[in-house]
């Protein structure tokens, strides 16, 4: 008789791991609910379409696809080395950011240590850190924002890594230069500090950090950045790390060697010189942020100022039913009740139609 | 003064971590040597090019490349499922099957574990446990491939898993159905066996084993498959493995939710059903290892017997320093020192013309 149990055999961190909920697909609801027009505000995609640029790239591409993608990241890391100023092998390319916030615990992180980051910050830190065994640290929130004092406090000897999210998801808060350059002067060496800035673009020019310049006096700084949101390529998947060499040499030993698919090297390269489609995703986001913003004031609804493209809005108690009858009416939001947020919806910013469809919705639902 | 040591801070089975050496890419060729004609026969890439059907496929998916791929990976599950007979909850995507070995090593190895494996195997099985810090245990080629005996030998209290790969990469050697067989039912089953079939496709049909059966009485084995050889998408990173539903459920835990982008989900599930594209695929294989192995025997070189899509030639004791001529030559080919092999070249089975290539560049070079 067997005796196997696969969970007795698995890593004692990966026990308890619970899997990361995505937004609902599109077609998933299409299949469940046998709903034709659907409407998704849930994964805080850029809804502006394909850069027509990368587009006509990566049709050319396609034929290519039989052949391994550059291991290197040779022309993608070249541009991004020059759009920062540092050195290419400063560069860590990630199969989108989350790939590249994996390899940094695991890079860094061992089941000894401690990993720092703030109540309502992104799942995927404390999840990365438990794959590890490594013990999470979730400091309280100060108006739903990162408290950094108290963060500064909650760091001792066994703190590896401190995760900062700058725009937070899913909350929308923001910290700004004064604030984040005193923190990352203030953390001791041993810690690395993750700076995941993959809302930046989103960030008016004025208020944005230059914080990828930090790199070079701090040694122990790690700057995060994804092409999923501004720049469209959520699908795809691409991100980098910009760090000391040291930190990126380490850090690309753990690396997959083909993280990066030859689709996604080819579309960063292009889009980050498509100036004109970032401006329009920023320009879109605004007047998006807008309507939804107004909408909440018209209806008397709270929501947490953001600097994203999202806003996450307190719609009380009933969230959760809330959020399974707006799936009725073909609208995807995201609950955020696992983020400590059970009162909550985050509503990604979409096209006016799209963000128009959620305001009919909540207006035919709650009157 | 900064006292900031990147090393020190790095987990210890990181810190010894050699990074993956890919196949030099064509374009980095052309770069460094100034070449223009270049052909790779280095990394058992397709040479057919990309299927047709994916590549209308493709083109009909880039509009909708700013959405996260499906999480879940839905349609490619489920058609992988009915494939092999299996619930689609035993299927664990990976981005490339090397995604897969990783995420099976994270899942159930940790520091205090042993992982088995052959002499001259894929070097990501000792990556892969390197980077957790488990103790890698290279059992003694027989004959260029796997002894199983051997491997049986080496399994103790300590071991936790096992890697096979067949064929084997790099020297294509083969296991027939009776002998994996009787290895899978000797593993304890606080082993996990992990049956690397990444070139399965090019192996004659009455040869296959029926490994995906198997794991309905071995809970113990998961198998391993990539769509980067036969099905051509080596540049779009899809694999994948068929496992005990508990297994799986504990190594999506660990999968990155967007580990497989949205064009390789799309990709992978067009092409499975390109039953014409496949077999030309291993026809034009059956083909060029024809044309190198006669080669071979005219030049009486010897090579090991491959059921790959590459032929491992021994060229003596120059085997570097023919690479680089062979460079020079702008052919592409893999030297395998890495791999023990330091007499050997591996060569790719490309197009007739891309095989006649390497074939003049040797007789222009060994006379």
């Amino acid at each position: 008789m067997s005796t196997f149990n696969a969970s007795e055999l698995a890593n004692p961190g990966v026990r308890q791991l619970q899997p990361y909920q995505a937004g609902k697909p599109v077609t998933e609801l299409q299949r469940e609910l046998g709903l034709t027009k659907v409407v998704k505000l849930a994964s805080n995609e850029n809804p502006l379409g394909l850069s027509s640029k990368v587009k006509q790239a990566l049709a050319a591409e396609l034929a290519d696809l039989p052949r391994y993608p550059d291991a290197n990241g040779y022309y993608l890391k070249s541009r991004l080395a020059e759009l920062h100023g540092v050195d290419i092998k400063q560069i860590t390319l990630g199969n989108g950011s989350n790939d590249v916030l994996e390899i940094l615990a695991r890079t860094f992180v061992g089941p000894e240590h401690q990993v720092v980051f703030s109540q309502h910050a992104f799942v995927v830190y404390p999840l990365v850190t438990q794959a590890i065994g490594a013990t999470p640290v979730a400091v309280p929130a100060k108006d739903y924002g990162h408290d950094l004092d108290a963060m500064l406090a909650a760091i001792n000897e066994k703190t590896r890594m401190v995760f900062i999210a700058n725009p937070n998801n899913p909350t929308g808060t923001f910290l700004t230069t004064a604030e984040l350059k005193a923190f990352v002067e203030k953390v001791p060496e041993h810690v690395i500090v993750v700076l995941d800035e993959a809302y930046y673009e989103y960030v008016p020019e004025a208020e944005r950090a230059p914080s990828t310049d930090w790199v070079a006096e701090h040694s122990n700084l790690v700057v995060s950045r994804t092409f999923s949101k501004a720049y469209g390529l959520a699908g795809l998947r691409a991100g980098y790390a910009v760090s000391h060499v040291d930190v990126a040499d380490l850090m690309n030993r753990i690396r997959q060697p083909f993280n990066m698919n030859s689709l996604s090297l080819k579309a960063a390269e292009v889009v980050l010189d498509d100036h004109d489609y970032i401006q329009r995703s920023v320009e879109i986001n605004r007047q998006g942020m807008q309507q939804l913003t107004e909408f909440c004031e018209q209806q008397g609804l709270n929501y947490i100022p953001s600097y994203g493209n999202f806003l996450t809005i307190e719609v009380g108690d009933d969230a959760a039913e809330l959020y399974q009858q707006l799936l009725h009416e073909g609208v995807i939001v995201r609950p955020v009740a696992g983020y400590q947020l059970p009162r909550h919806l985050r509503v990604s910013i979409g096209l006016p139609e799209e963000n128009d469809a959620f305001i009919q919705a909540m207006k035919k639902l709650r009157g």
